[in-house]
C-alpha cells in the first residue's frame, strides 16, 4: 500500500528499468559491502526470482557473515509429508519483508553481510545419505565463521547441522522451540555424540499427547530445562527469556525453531500440528529474547506448504527467520 | 518425526507385518483388557481404516466403559450445512493422537475400556425420525453404564442424547460450551422435559449478534449461569472451572461442547462461526477443569469439514474428545 | 441452529411466502421508519440477494442516518491484489449478522435509519480518476448528514473519503487501526491538505519490517499518537481506548480500520499480512471503545477474498462493520 | 481485459459516477423497455450488489417475460449438502456475463424483458413445507406468462415447479440432463401426478453406479428416451438434439439441467459427482439444441459452492443459464 | 438425491436403527455368502467408518475371491509426496459408490466375495523394508487365489506386488496405464527378475518431457507395446483395447493404473501431473476393455489427497477401482 | 517416481554435494555452450531457487538465442486480478520439466542457448509507465537476435512487446490464442501502429458472451482469420495448423497464447475464465503446429495463481512455454 500514494504524488521515479533476477537486487548499492533487499519504492515487490528476502544469491558462504540456506527434505516425517517444499515457499512469501525491524529498530542489512546461498542437494530416497550431504555442506559454511540461517525441511536436519556446528565450536547450548520432543528426535542422537552442552539446553512449547506417561522424562534426565506449553499460556515469554539468557551464558548457542511450536490456528502448514500452542507473538518474543546470545546457527523447520492454504505459515516462517537475523551478535540497533 | 531417528539407529524393528484395519489395532496387547491405540513406532501412522484414535471398532457398547460414537447429521443447521461429515473427518484427523496426555499425565487407555462403536444410522430427510433413532441408540449405550463420547453432527443431537441420559441418571447438570444460545436451541426442549437440573447448568462462550435485546434472558431466568465470551477474554478459565466444579457438585454432569465456542481463527470449519471467541487453550482448560466431576456423557459438535480448509478444526475436535476421555471419573493419572 | 427446534415445536409458521430480494427485507415492518434485517425465524438465512446485513438497498443516502457503501478497488496495492472483491464478500458473509449486539446490548436498528446504498462505480484502470469518483460520491453522502460505513477496497480510498468528510466537518480526529504506516499511505496526503486534526490522531497496531530505521518517525513528528502492536500484546485494549476517547474529545472523528491490523491467523484474507498482530477481540475492544465519540464516518478496508480461504476474514469484516454501526452517536442501548 | 487499452486510448469516459446497486443497472437506458446488463466499459465489473447477470432486481414477475429466480435448498441431498448457496454463488460469478452470445449471435436483452426476482423464502427444516412454498411462488410467476429460469438448489425443487408449470400449461415435455435417475427422483412423482407428457421426455447423461441391475428400467417403461453418458462420449450432441426437437414437437417443454450431468473435472462443485460425464461443450450444445422449442421453464440445479474451490462450477452454471435465456422462444438473433 | 422423494412418499422405512461401523454393512443379507454395500435407502450415505465401498472389513483374505487392500506409502516419490494418504481418501470418497454398474450392467457383488482387508503396515522410513513387507503381505493374499485390488501409494509398490503375483502365477502380462515410464520405474526391476511376460506388456498414456531423446526406447527394446498419449488424443480407446485383449491372450494379466495417466484437469491430486493426458472416459474404456482377460491383480496408484482440492481425484480412483472389480473374471453381467 | 528404483539399485551416486541456486544448474556441463536443466537423478527436484525449468539465471540476453522473461503485471485486468504472480508460479511449477520432449523428440537444450533472465521491473501503479518499461527492456532483448519467451502478466503486455519486436523485424504475423478479442485488446493498438501484418493474423479459441452482436467484426474487417472455439470443438487442431502455416509463410511470426483460451476445467487460474474452451491437447497441437514458422517471440499470459487452487494452471503454462521453446527455428529433433 505504501507506494500507491507516492505514485499519486509523482514521486515514483521509475528510472530503474533493469531486469530483475536473484543478482539484480544489489543494484544501486555501489560502494557498499552489504547486500540490501530492494525497497518496493524502486523495485516492484512482485518482480524477480524469489531468493530469501530478495537478497542476492551467492554460490558459497565465502565472504558472508550469515547465510540463508535451504534443506528441502521431509523423509523424516511420520505423518504428513511436504516440508521438502518449505524453503521454496518461505522464499516466495519473503518478498514482503523489508529492511528494518520496526519493533526493535534492528538494522540487520547495515550490519551483516548476508546472502541466500541456495539449497543443499538432498537425496530424497535415503535419509542417511541426506544427513551426510547436509553435514558436509554445513562444514563448509561454518568453516569460515559464517552463521547459517536454515530453512527446513523436517526436524531431522538439525542433527547433521549440529554435527558440523559442534565440530567447529564444541558442544553448544540449544534453544529448542517445538511442540514435540522425546527419545526419537534428532536431539537424542546429538546428546549421544556430545554435540550439546546439556546444562545449556532449553525446550519450549512441548505439548500434545505422547507415547509414554512422562513424555519429558528423558529430557529432564539429561539436565535440559523443559518448558511445557501449559507454562506459556496467557503470558509474555519475555521474562522466561531473561532466564534463558542467564542459562546460556557466553558460550555458543544454536536456536532450533520448529514451526509446530506455534498453534495450528496461526501455523497450519506443518506435518504434525498440535493444538493449544504458542502464539506468533510468543515466537517473536523468544527470538528477540535471544538478543545478546552468542548465536552460531539458527533453523526454522517443518513448514509444509501443501497444508498451508493461506500462505500464512510460510510467511510466518519468513518473518521468524528475519527476526533471527536481527538478533545475530553483530547486528546494529538504532 | 519421533521415529525417524529410531530408524537411523536401527531401532525400528519392523517385524509386525500385519494388515491394518479397524480391528488390528489391538494386536500385541494379549492379556490386556484395555484397547490401546498402536504406537507409531510399530504401526505406521498412515496405515489402517480410520477409527477414532485408531481404537478397535466394536459393534455395541457391551463391555465398554466409554465409547466414541458418531451422529452424522446437519439437518438442524440454519446456515452452512456439512456437520454430517464431522464424525468421519474427526476420525481421520485423530490418527495423530497418542496414548498419554503429556499436559496432565492422564493415562486413559490404562484405565478405561473404550472403543469406537461407529455411527448412529440417521435419516437425513427427517429430523424428528433422526431424533428418535438417536434416542433409541443411546438408550442402549447408557443402559450398561457406558459413557458416550459423541462426535457430531449439529447441536440438535444433544436433545435426544439427553433424553436417553436423563432416563438413566435423572436430571443432569450441564456444562455447555457454545457461541450461541437461546429459546431455539435443543436445551430449551430439555428444560421443558425436565432433563436438566437447572441450578447445575453453566453456559460458556456466548457472544455475537442476537435476535433480541437480551439474548441470554431466557437462560438466566431458568437459573443457568451464563458466562459470556467477553468475561473470558484475555484470561485463563481455570479459576472459572473451580467455580463450575463447586456448582456441579457430585451429581451426574453432561458436557456439551460446540466447536463454534472457539474463535473461527482456530476453528473455521463450523456452520455458524462467531468472531472473538475462546482459544483452544481455554477450551482445553474448560475440559481439564471438569476433572473430578461425575461425567455421564460428553459431546463435541458442529465440526463441518467442507469449511475446514486446513483440517485443523477436525484435529481440534479430535484433541478435545481425547481431553474429555482423560477426565472421565475412572481415569488414572501418573 | 436456533430455529431447528422451533420447527420440532411446530413454531415455525412459514406464512411469509414472499420472494426475497434486496427490497423484501423490510416486509412486515409497516409503520416503522427503520430498516431491520429479517430474523432467520421468518426468512431463511440463505434466501435473498446479498446486501449488507440483509438490509434494504437504497439508491441514495437521502433520508438515511447511516449507509453501508462499497468501494471495490485494489489498484493501490503493492503486493497481493484482490481487495476489489471485498465489498461483495463482506455482503455475502454478513448474512449471519442478527439485529442486536449481545455483548453490548446495542439495538442499532431501533435507533438508526440505515441501508445498503451499493458501490461507488470505480475506474479500475485509473487510480486518480477513481479517487475523484469516490470524493464526489461521498460529498453527496455526507451532504445530508448521513454517516458512511465504508467497505473497502484498499486503503487508498480513505484519502478521497476524508476529503469529502473534512469538506463537511472541517479537520477531523482519526482513529487509525493498521499494521502499516508511513509517508506513502493516504494519510500523509490528508495531512498535507489539512484534513486531519493532527493532535487528535492515533495509530494502533503498527508492526512488521519497515523501509527505514524509524518507521514511525513521520507519524510522531505530526503529533500523532503511535501505538505499536508490541504495546498491545497480551492485554485488553479497553484502557487504551479510555485514553483515546480523552484525546479525541467532542470533535468529529473518523475511524479507519485496516483488517491487516489483525493477526493473519485470524484475518488471512488481506493483501499485506503481518504476523504478531491484534486479535479480533482487541479489534472489537477498539471499536466498542469508540462509543461516545462524535463519529462522522468509518471504514473497514483491505479484505481480499482470494486469500480468504475460509471466508473468515470477510465474516470478521462484516462483524466489525456491525460493531461500528453499534457505536454511532445515536444508537440506543438496552 | 478488454477495456484496459481503451483507458490507454483515453476512451474510458468515466462520467457515470453513480452508486451501483441492484437497481442502478438500468441507468441510461431511458426509453427502453428492456433491462440490459451494464457494459464493463461504463460500469466496473466488480461494482454493485450481485444480481443475476447484473440485471435489475424486481419484486415480482409482473411485466416480465422471463425471470431469474433462486430456490436455495439442499434438504433433499443424500450425500454432500451445500446447494442452498447455489443461487448466491451463481449470481456472484455471473458478473462476468456480457450482453450478446458471441457463439450464436443471440441478443436476448434486446428481445426479452427479464429481471432477477430474488429467491423463494424456503423453510430449511421442512422439505414438504418448502415444496409448498415453491409451488405457490411459481404459480404466481407462471400466471402472467413469465418464463422462470431457476437457479437451484437441489433437484427436488423440480417437482413443485413442475406442479405449477403443468397447472398452467398441462402436461409438458421434459429435457432432463442429469447423471442420476431412478424411482427416487422428483420426476417419478411428476409422472404419478400426470405433470409430464411421457412420450416427450428425454434423459441425457445418466451414468455411474446404481441401486439395481437395470437402473434405467423405470424410465424406459414410462416411455422416456434414455441417453446414457456412454452414448454421448467422444462426440457432438448436435445430432442428438435434432432428434430431441423432433420428439418434443410444438408442445410446451421444460428444461431441467443438473450440473452433475457434467464431468466433475469441469463441475466439481456439486453434491453427487459422477466421473466420465458430459463436457461443458456438450452442455452448451444441448441447450443451444433447444432453440425452436416451446420452452415454458428452465432450471439449473445442484451447484454446491462449498465444493467449488475454483468458482468454476458456479461460473458454468451462470453461463448455462445465459444460454437458456438465449433459446427462449422470443429471442432475436443477428 | 434419489431417496429424498421416497421420504416425501413415506417410503423411507427407517426401521434399521443399528450403529454403523465397518462390520455392520453386511446386516440384513442373512443367508447370502456375498458382501454387499448397503443401499442409501436403508443406511445413510454419511454413516459409518469408511471402508472401501462401505464393504465389511475382514482381517485376512481368507475366503475372499477379491480384496481391496491399501498400501499407504510415498517414499518413492521424487516430486510432491502425499500418496501415503491415498488409500484413506479413496475409502472416504467411495461412500458414493453403489452396487451395480449402470454402464455395463455388471453385478459384482452378486458374483464375487469381496471385502476391504485394510492396509499393509508400511515402514515410512525405509523403502526397502516396505517393499519386503508388501511382498510378504501379498504372498498371503494371492496364496488362496484371492485377487488383490490395491489402493496406492506411489507406483513403487507395483514391484513387490508383482514379485508375489509372479511367484504364484509365473510371468504375467501387464496392462500399464501411466504418464511416465523409463528405466527408473518399478517395471525395469520386474523385467530383470523375469516377473513379466514381455510380449504381453502394453503401456498406455505416456507423455511429457523426459530424461532422454527417446524416452521409450527401453520399453520398446523389451518388446513392450508403447501407446503414447498422442495416439490416444481425440478418440475412443475401445478399438485399442480389442488389440490389447488379443495381445494378452489367456495368460494371467496384471493391471496397473497410475492416476497420473489421466489429465490433471480431471485428476490434479497426484504427485507428478502431466498435461494433455487421458480423460476419465478413456480410463473407464481401458478398464472395461479388460473384460475377458485373466486378471490376477489390479492396482490404482498415486492418488495424493493434499493436491486433490475437490476430492475429485480420490473419487475418480474409487470409481476406477469399482470398474476393475466389475471386470474380474467371475463377474456376472445382466 | 523414476529415480526411486535407481536408489533401490544403488545407482543413485549422490556425489554432487553442491549447494543449489539459480547458477548451480549448469554444473557438470563443462565444455558445453548450452544450459541444461539438471536431471532429477543428480539434483533433487525440490532443491534450488526456482528459475524457469531450473535453467541458469543470466542478467541480460547477451549471448542467448532465447530467453525466458517474466512481466509480472495485472493492472490491465477488468475482473479478477492476480496475474502479477504468474511468472513466479510458472517458475515454481516448472521444476517438473525435463530436458526432452517425449512427444515430438525435440531436444531444445542441445540446440538453443537459453536462460532465465528474470523479470521486467514493472510499475504496479501506472500502466503507461509499465508499458514503456516493457518496451525498453524488450528492445534490448531482441536487439541481439534473442527470442523472448514471455511469462505474463496480463495480456496488455503483448502491446509493448510487439512494439519492440516490430521495431526489429517489421510488421509480424500473429498466432493469437485467446478466449477474448475485441477493440479493447492490445492488438487493436498494434494494428493502428502498423505492428502487425494483418493478412498473417489468426485468432483461435474466441468464445463467450460479448459486448456487441458481432463480437468479431472488427477482427475480420482487419483481414484477420477468426477461428471461434465452436469451430474447434471435438476435433484435432492439427489440420487447422497446416492452414495457419500456409497463411504465415516465411515472414516473422509472434505467438501470443492467453491461458484463458483453454477451458477453465483445465486452467481455472486465470482472470476471465470462459467455459467450453480448448483442451490442453489442442493447446499443445497449436504450438507444435507452429514448428517450421519463423518465430521471433512468444508469450504465455494471464496465469493468475490465486485462482489456481491445484497449481495446475501454472504447470500447464510451464509446459506450454516448454513446447514453445521446442518449436523455435533452430531446435534439433531426434
Amino acid at each position: 500500500m505504501s507506494s500507491a500514494l507516492r505514485h499519486l504524488h509523482g514521486l515514483f521515479t521509475g528510472h530503474c528499468l533493469v531486469l530483475l533476477g536473484p543478482r539484480g537486487a544489489r543494484r544501486g548499492c555501489s560502494g557498499s559491502e552489504f547486500n540490501v533487499p530492494p525497497s518496493a519504492e524502486f523495485v516492484a515487490r512482485v518482480s524477480g526470482i524469489p531468493t530469501m528476502a530478495k537478497l542476492p544469491y551467492r554460490e558459497t558462504a565465502e565472504g558472508l557473515q550469515a547465510a540463508f540456506v535451504g534443506v528441502p527434505i521431509d523423509t523424516g516425517t511420520s505423518n504428513r509429508p511436504g516440508a521438502r517444499f518449505g524453503p521454496r515457499q518461505i522464499r516466495v512469501e519473503s518478498a514482503m519483508l523489508r529492511a528494518y525491524n520496526s519493533g526493535t529498530r534492528a538494522a540487520p542489512y547495515e550490519s551483516v553481510v548476508v546472502a541466500d546461498i541456495g539449497d543443499v542437494n538432498v537425496n530424497v530416497y535415503d535419509l542417511k545419505d541426506t544427513c551426510r550431504r547436509i553435514r558436509e555442506a554445513y562444514r563448509k559454511i561454518v568453516a569460515t565463521g559464517c552463521i547459517p540461517l536454515t530453512m527446513g525441511g523436517d526436524h531431522t536436519i538439525a542433527y547433521p547441522i549440529l554435527q558440523a556446528v559442534a565440530e567447529k565450536y564444541g558442544p553448544v547450548g540449544l534453544v529448542h522451540v517445538d511442540a514435540h520432543i522425546g527419545h526419537g528426535t534428532p536431539f537424542r542422537r546429538c546428546v549421544e555424540e556430545g554435540l550439546l552442552d546439556c546444562r545449556r539446553v532449553v525446550q519450549i512449547g512441548l505439548r500434545g499427547s505422547g507415547y509414554s506417561a512422562d513424555s519429558y522424562e528423558w529430557s529432564r534426565s539429561q539436565g535440559f530445562r523443559v518448558v511445557q506449553a501449559e507454562e506459556c499460556w496467557h503470558k509474555s515469554l519475555t521474562p522466561l527469556m531473561a532466564e534463558v539468557r542467564a542459562q546460556m551464558g557466553d558460550g555458543p548457542v544454536y536456536l532450533s525453531f520448529d514451526i509446530d511450536a506455534l498453534d495450528p490456528g496461526f501455523a497450519p502448514g506443518t506435518g504434525t500440528p498440535e493444538i493449544a500452542g504458542l502464539t506468533p507473538i510468543q515466537g517473536v518474543e523468544i527470538i528477540r529474547g535471544c538478543r545478546g546470545l552468542n548465536l552460531v546457527g539458527c533453523d526454522l523447520v517443518e513448514v509444509s506448504p501443501a497444508y498451508d492454504t493461506t500462505g500464512n505459515t510460510a510467511l510466518t516462517g519468513a518473518n521468524l527467520l528475519f527476526e533471527m537475523l536481527c538478533v545475530l551478535p553483530m547486528v546494529k540497533y538504532y
